[in-house]
């Protein structure tokens, strides 16, 4: 169900991107726990022109290897967040070269309404998957249930 | 207002892509119930190893002609988006030869005060138009006002 | 921190996109006083074909020269908003000649926790960056801290 959609500046492998990716599903599984085939990701490349990224003030050199990743996504704790920025970056760094400093990501939230990954179904609420913030089997202080979900999921295994 | 970004696998016509956009906002139309031009359309197109669209484990099978729906909208009640996601899967297919495994909708609601159309004004605001909430003649149980909107549209004519 | 997402025609030249966004940028420091360097943006550059851009009814004739700005931020107020749609078409105007029956803005709000600007860290809770609602000087009736902000920012100067 996340959906990562990766900037990069063009000039990247085949090779490379498909490192980029595979590190980044890892880090994915790990974190937010979600099935394997939990996989929607997608890659744009743009010119140098056609971008601009800075670092709002906190002394971080970007380098050409840059990458901005934007995740939309069930709600997570703040907890299972930050663990991801942390990883990722360690990740990245391990197994494709990618510096910390190169890495950057922003997360928007939405619900289990909003996702239908086929045949006209919204698979959780019919039952078929069960939502993100049901699967935190160590749910922090104040983790909330999404606000729809309890009306919204009869057939919701329990 | 909602605003549709399609995700595709490179390699289709220009008549393709067209009959694919019309096919959408005929369902769009239907059932959000939006004015006839409230239209706001970007197709993105991607070689294949640019991108990873998996099924979460769900078991459907995906084709070379999958395509990604990203919706950026303000609220609508759960009912509306499942009749959506209904529909939509009923019409590519009918219209365009598109299978139900192969279409995926992702929605992130944004507000009233989230949208410009021109102009410098926020004609949600202004009361140049009102808010797809509002606009819900069959409002199911639990559906709120956007929290901002009480507030915000003094305009609003009632 | 605002990430800009800017979908225009293909057919700028390198001069016309770089005004269009050192513009913007100069808009987005006035209304959401960040830092300078504050600075994210990203144009994507589409055919004709591939797009449908309308008015929702509103009588507003576009042109070749049609730019939809697509920001995510942390939230912000109504007022800020509204200011922003206003500057930005009023510079767009006197500084890239861009008609302001050409300039639309979607904005998607998330919270300091959905920002990680590189090092695997995430900068508004450590206090190395402290968050939109919070700098607003002049805080209009109504503005809300983040919901997450108070339990997660322990180290944040005050």
């Amino acid at each position: 169900m996340p959906l990562l959609q990766f900037h990069v500046l063009e000039g990247r492998s085949d090779q490379e991107i498909a490192a980029l990716l595979d590190a980044t599903h890892r880090v994915v599984l790990d974190v937010f726990h979600v099935p394997l085939r939990d996989r929607y990701q997608i890659v744009h490349e743009h010119k140098p022109s056609r971008v601009r990224f800075e670092d709002t003030g906190l002394g971080i050199k970007r380098s050409d290897k840059f990458v901005l990743v934007q995740i939309t996504t069930q709600r997570h704790p703040i907890e299972q967040k930050t663990a991801f920025y942390d990883k990722l970056c360690a990740e990245l760094e391990r197994s494709c070269g990618i510096k910390p400093t190169d890495v950057m990501v922003s997360i928007v939230e939405n619900t289990v309404a909003d996702w239908s990954f086929g045949l006209g179904r919204a698979q959780f609420l019919t039952g078929e998957l069960h939502g993100a913030m049901e699967d935190a089997t160590s749910a922090p202080r104040g983790s909330k249930q999404p606000a729809e979900l309890a009306g919204a999921s009869p057939g919701r295994p329990t």
